[in-house]
């Protein structure tokens, strides 16, 4: 817990430890990490101080969420740099760590570059190191830049949509600092919100079948002071019959060029049921999220995940099961299949508005995205990679 | 195992064991519960000598659903009268052992007015006792002849609506035999389609926070040999985008006079999301669910369960778990809150079809179901009572 300098001041959020930060003990620079797995049981920290460590890390999901992965691979390379390990097989290690994790891949070969192009410059090993590290930082920085200007606008366009205050805000997945260098995208809004004294309450979505509403989103709300309440998913319904929820609030792992989004499984149904009962339906995701490459929402393919995450229960902290283990109790019976989908797509004309760290779309088309999402408007570099991992 | 001639025919299902069963071995009558906590991991039996034995079955859910909790309170009738026990406060114990189970009372009032009236004509011990039994045989009986029925009329309203066959059945929460004295309702259906080589594939909604869909209907369908698939609840929506669903298949806790159904929570966005697919709605449920006094669904009081089932995580066969430890596996942070409905409302304009034993009413409208519901149409003896129990 030494050294918190390196953490940009945006991210300075209300978790218990940072979610990821890199430090520099005299025994040598270290990933510091807030093991996930086991919120919001134990407040644990993972300290890696080699590329593998890191890369196991990532794998047994000890480090999640879109931005905050493309964050550790970066790390992770200014980390076999500083240490001397071979950065290039490192970053293929890191990139491959997790197959579908695009923005691991985008980390990782922003600071990769960041090397080489110091290499060639004919910097030594520590400058190039020291080259991968102000990379990583900048990655970092501009992550929680984004998540600042994100709940921003989000909080702007709330108060836009329900002049009244006192929002009843429904959210869905794990959105908040523990995926992101800042404070996240759509937790970042409810709890900019928070601050101003304008949430009445934050409705979490226990969200099946890894549960980051009840485990995670419910352990950062109870930390910031937030008012919540934790529902089974099949529970919203009755809160929109019962006119509950002023507002749904998701992020998103990728974004089509039409505005379709594609968010953690179990996000649509939330959008079919805000239009049936005419409750505003807002997306919140940095503007690298969209990806111009995928045209239409139909073309976004979906990772099926392992049907025993629905099959079976387990948690890292139960004896025997969790991801480490490979094995937990099972519910269903043995040899039953699941549908296990990691995301759902909901199209444009379901969405109200998408927040992004450049301003708000609304309504959504085409059109207004790519304007948005247009160089000249968003200063910042930024991928086409689509963002597109738990 | 040794008598089965005691359970109507139309009750042989493909169950491991009956779910209740009467039994007159040498040592004197016991009811059998096949217990549903520890489904689908054991197939166990409690053997029932006592009433004291049963109501603890029905407090810690080892007999559960509507219907088979009326069977089960008019066998532990018979039970106590025929055990020499004092019948009226067996009865009392019986009908207060679930408050909310209305047709727990329904099942024992049944059997203690045949009790009483044997009673009455001047019937010794034995007669009376016999009375009682012969009157839990016919709850039994006429709950299995329901069921067959609802299988015939639903399968014919499939072919109906359908007419090309293989059909993907969407359902939710379990329906089929265990909560029923013949094979149940929705699952009725489908099992009535699957043995006609109609069913192309079930789709088990895992229905948190208890999931009896994937413990319970999961271990049914697979006993029976159908095609199934477990889902989280959220998936759902996936399923409807890629035109998956064929038709919704639910069952109802209670029915209000204007056709508002009341089912286990996570019915009513299926319903949402059907409409906005343009897939059929179908509620399967005999007629002694629709509750005349209770005008509207807006009237209908839905009862909030312990946010533990939702914070916790707790299966029977985990070690200091379940319902009998009264504890379960932290998953949400110390101290959340929970919002946790047992049922939700769906209206009947969201309802394509209502099937009862007496028949299909669709479009759902008060004069319809009131019609169907009329004693000249429906002949059996039935209860005003509102079925409104897990």
């Amino acid at each position: 817990m030494a050294d918190h300098s390196e953490v940009p001041e945006a991210a300075a959020v209300p978790l218990a430890i940072p979610s990821l930060r890199w430090e520099e003990p005299p025994e040598g620079p270290v990933v510091v990490l807030l093991d996930q797995t086991r919120l919001p049981a134990e407040e644990a920290e993972l300290v890696c101080t080699d590329v593998p460590a890191l890369v196991g890390a990532i794998r047994t999901l000890a480090v999640r969420g879109a931005p905050l992965l493309g964050i550790a691979g970066a790390y992770g390379v200014a980390l076999a740099a500083a240490r001397g390990f071979d950065v290039e097989s490192a970053a293929e290690a890191l990139a491959q760590a997790r197959p579908t994790a695009v923005n691991l891949g985008y980390g990782v070969r922003r600071a990769v570059a960041a090397y080489r192009a110091a290499v060639a410059r004919g910097a030594g090993g520590a400058d190039a190191a020291a080259a991968a590290l102000a990379e990583a930082r900048a990655v970092h920085a501009e992550d929680a830049e984004a998540s600042a200007r994100m709940a921003e606008h989000g909080h702007a366009l709330l108060k836009e949509l329900l002049p009244g205050g006192g929002y009843r805000i429904l959210t869905h997945c794990n959105t908040g600092a523990l995926v992101s260098g800042g404070e996240g995208t759509a937790l970042a809004v409810a709890l900019a919100a928070h601050r101003a004294g304008r949430l009445r309450r934050l409705w979490v979505d226990e969200t099946r079948p890894l549960l980051q509403g009840a485990r995670l989103t419910a352990y950062e709300a109870a930390r910031a002071g937030m008012a919540y309440t934790v529902l089974a998913d099949g529970a919203a319904g009755s809160l929109f019959a019962a006119g509950e929820v002023d507002v749904v609030l998701i992020g998103a792992d990728r974004i089509a060029a039409d505005g379709a989004v594609a968010n953690k499984i179990g996000s649509y149904p939330l959008a079919v049921l805000a239009r049936h009962h005419g409750v505003p339906f807002v997306v919140v995701a940095p503007t690298s999220t969209v990806d111009p490459a995928t045209e239409r929402g139909a073309d976004i393919e979906v990772e099926q995940r392992p049907g025993q995450e629905v099959t079976e229960f387990s948690l890292p902290h139960l004896p025997g099961t969790g991801p480490e283990a490979g094995a937990g109790i099972p519910v269903a019976p043995l040899g039953a299949l699941a549908y296990n989908p990691a995301f759902d797509v909901t199209p444009a004309e379901l969405v109200t508005a998408i927040v992004t760290e450049a301003g708000v779309v609304s309504p959504v088309t085409r059109e207004r995205l790519a304007e948005m999402c247009s160089p000249s408007r968003w200063g910042k570099s930024r991928s086409g990679n689509g963002m597109m991992a738990e």
